[in-house]
């Protein structure tokens, strides 16, 4: 993967804060070439404005910083991290928003999420202000653990663009960590907004140590698994003590997001033992099993609050996972999973009164017909939390292209309100992903997210599509690759026909091109 | 591509017609394993039906039978069309289902529509005579030229599972006739429907007739494509007895629809004309310019009855082009594609008044949003007709990843009523699509497809994701694989983590693994 050649037409561009002059907001700026047309045999040439893309490769895209990931990433909140904690505000997001506070971090992710429009005049209601009020109401979520300055900052809430995650880490059977920092750096330059890392292998604190300190994106892990890894992965041996401890311990390493099963009930469980396919969760399966054999209440239900402490000290949010989601077509929207959306619920409001900023996991295998209720029901259960699901994957005859069976589900529970989406890649359900295999994923869910992000009517969202019609249509095809999610892949695929630069490919053959037909046909 | 490893546990089945016995409907049927449980240390084995699978495989998914491409396929229709002349019965499906005659075709696909409903005693609408009366009220099509008798029998209609159709040919730069058959097979094997034959290189008329003649599905063409290479190329030298030539050479090899493009309407090309992109289909484009160039309509507008007369004397049906479909986000639903949608509308009666089956072709590239209009509003301006698009691609953003694109607004148009999906493959707006190109794309719209299935609520849809989500629960690999989309490839993905048959795979490795928790909770 050539970079220089890649983003040749494409550079990083920072534009600076106002009410936070340091701030500087990274984007790629895409350089167009002009319009070119003969009237009258007269060469005409027109220019086109550049484009800016979202993105989320932090210095890895930038050229003049040093990536080669052997130093770590410089650390950009930290004096604003430090400036709150001298100045006496309070140390989290959320209740700075409540206290009327706009921190660096709503600023800079204004300024992110309205790239282009600020260049081409369109409007929008997306300033710092209405971020803090999004905040505040708890309708969205900028993940910053204080221990993580590394991150750049980012916005999770339907208001804002559809965001994807992706998921790394090592089993006990696979990869080791310089693997797994390489993984997370291509999730951040592919496009990935966050990043999970749900490593259960032996070197677990170590990976996740190489992965916070290599990465630009907030971090999210599953503490039940390392947890589970220091009782000799004995269910039976788990106790609030050694999670508590595994909390603490990740929470001062920087890990942005937790994913927490508070919500599997032991009253629950019997539901979903009644199903097709099951738990199809680990960290469900895992808390059922503790249930079941101590006869007791899920220990993260009971030690909610405390563990809502311990985030809070850090600002952490919290990722209510839905440990009962539905593994097939046939679980999908039942009494279990609705049984733990309930809790859910009612475990938002409880962060909430803690201060901890809260998302909610959603599913998982659901059929058309039935996403739109899974949405409705989380807004309105969940008060309004952002909704964070896999996929959902439509059907459940394609392993191997799950991502595209996922991607059409999470394109349309997006459109309806989901504000970010774990990707899911061709080998889910199979094996681990490798790095291919994370990239394809990664594209299938950048469409999904940015497919919704034109149906949510986005401002600024469509301008990328007609800049790169608009490139398509003058055959500027260079143009249109650095305007394409993936420049190199489709002018991979477009040198195969060794037409470079022709008015025409190999589609059509030089006699029978429809655009330079029509194109023709504007001329007269 | 080993076949034996394949189908081992796939194997071709035959069902045979009640009104007539000589029908023999092939299907792919996967005989699984016993579900295997260890109850109070004794091993108690459950069976489990055999599932069947739709086949568009026609003889080449038949292990018993000869499928080397060299010798033609078995003519299957040949009797049943020889018998309707002898009673002197109406040449076409569309005559006979208006005369109260149920033919051997209209029997063969309600069979093929309701395999594994029969077996598993699920009730379901789709008898023979419910087939007669969807296609007597236009709402579906049973394309079948009665020279092309090696087609398998398949009906396009919303009552039904949603069809996918898969587009190859060469161009005058690219590949030969024995690697467009080639392709034409794994088409068929891979699951399309029907086939499209866009061939516009100098061995069209051989490229075509080889095709014919070893594809057991319906094959369509673009005529127009053909007439310009008639003459030379010069779209102002086309004309109506260019023309209606190639339709009746066309009509003679046995192509089973057409599409024709004759909603182009001269008043209407202006429109188009303001357009980010124009036109973008190519038939549409070459009609556009004739009528700007000769100042004239379009002259397949003004021979369409001629046309249909044609098309009559073969029961080929029409599929109407929308030549001004959209090509990219900023022009969908405009005026353009909305005023040619009131012309097919009006075409579609004339069709239905020459006893001519017609359907409709779509866009093309919709946003989300958008999507449901254009259904609606083709149903109700073409009065049932069935409805065939081209995706739609729900942004323009990701060439390279149209597969995608498209498939995300596939699934969702066919939820709403779309009878049939044109495939859309990673190559589209780059250069023409290879084997495992054509295999990617038909994997995205199988997906796409299958899943509007589920969520219509097809009677016999879900028996298929229930039965994969079974094995998959209960560590069935192999079963699950040869339920899948794609057994070779999940199987391949499945094998790089090197478990076979073990109850884990590499995504949580031994100690980790959901469903194993799942069924040991079940257990207790």
């Amino acid at each position: 993967m050539n970079n220089e050649h890649t983003f040749a037409r494409r550079e990083k561009a920072y534009i600076q804060g106002c009410i936070f002059p340091d701030i500087r907001v990274g984007m790629q700026r895409v350089n167009l070439t002009p319009t070119v047309d003969i009237i009258n045999g007269e060469r005409v040439t027109t220019e086109n404005p550049p484009i800016y893309i979202y993105d989320t490769g932090g210095p890895f895209t930038d050229t003049h910083t040093c990536n080669d990931m052997k130093e770590a990433l410089p650390r950009i909140r930290e004096p604003w991290i430090r400036e709150r904690h001298k100045k006496g505000q309070p140390v989290g997001q959320l209740a700075c928003a409540r206290a009327g506070i706009i921190t660096p971090e709503m600023e800079y992710v204004s300024i992110r999420e309205t790239m282009n429009a600020h260049e081409l005049g369109i409007e929008t209601n997306i300033t710092p202000e209405f971020v803090r009020q999004e905040i505040a109401a708890g309708r969205s979520v900028i993940p910053a653990n204080i221990r993580h300055p590394e991150a750049e900052p980012m916005i999770i809430g339907r208001a804002f663009r559809v965001k994807i995650n992706t998921n790394i880490g090592n089993s006990a059977t696979t990869s080791g960590i310089a693997e797994e920092v390489e993984k997370a750096m291509w999730s951040c330059r592919w496009g990935g907004d966050t990043l999970m890392d749900l490593s259960t292998g032996p070197a677990i604190h170590e990976t996740r140590e190489a992965i916070l300190r290599h990465t630009p994106v907030p971090v999210g892990t599953v503490p039940i698994y390392q947890a589970l890894e220091k009782v000799g992965g004995e269910v039976e041996a788990l106790d609030w003590e050694v999670y508590r401890d595994t909390l603490i311990e990740q929470c001062e390493q920087g890990v942005d997001y937790f994913t927490i099963h508070a919500g599997v009930l032991k009253e629950n469980v019997s539901l979903a033992a009644k199903r097709l396919t099951g738990i199809v969760s680990r960290g469900g399966s895992i808390l059922s099993k503790w249930c079941m054999v101590k006869g007791k209440e899920n220990f993260l239900y009971t030690h909610f609050d405390d563990i809502l402490d311990i985030l809070a000290t850090y600002d952490v949010a919290v990722s209510l996972g839905d440990g009962l989601r539905p593994g097939s077509i046939a679980d999908a929207n039942d009494a279990a999973q609705f049984a733990e959306l309930d809790v859910l619920g009612t475990l938002v409001e409880r962060a909430w009164a803690k201060g901890v900023q809260a998302f909610v996991e959603g599913p998982g295998h659901v059929p058309m017909h039935k996403i739109q209720e899974n949405m409705e029901r989380q807004e309105s259960v969940c008060h309004g939390a952002p909704f964070y699901t896999l996929g959902p994957l439509v059907t459940d005859i394609a392993p191997a292209y799950d991502h595209i069976t996922s991607a059409i589900g999470a394109a349309q529970i997006a459109w309806y309100g989901t504000a970010m989406l774990c990707y899911v890649t061709p080998k889910e359900h199979l094996g681990l992903p490798n790095l291919e295999d994370m990239r394809t994923g990664i594209m299938a869910y950048k469409i999904a997210a940015h497919a919704a992000d034109l149906a949510k009517g986005h401002p600024a969202a469509q301008i990328r599509d007609n800049a790169l019609s608009k490139a398509r249509f003058e055959f500027r095809w260079r143009d249109q690759f650095h305007l394409s999610l993936a420049p190199e892949r489709a002018e991979e695929y477009f040198r195969e026909g060794k037409h470079l630069d022709g008015e025409y490919c190999t589609m059509c053959g030089p006699n029978f091109c429809a655009m330079r037909l029509s194109r023709d046909i504007r001329k007269k």
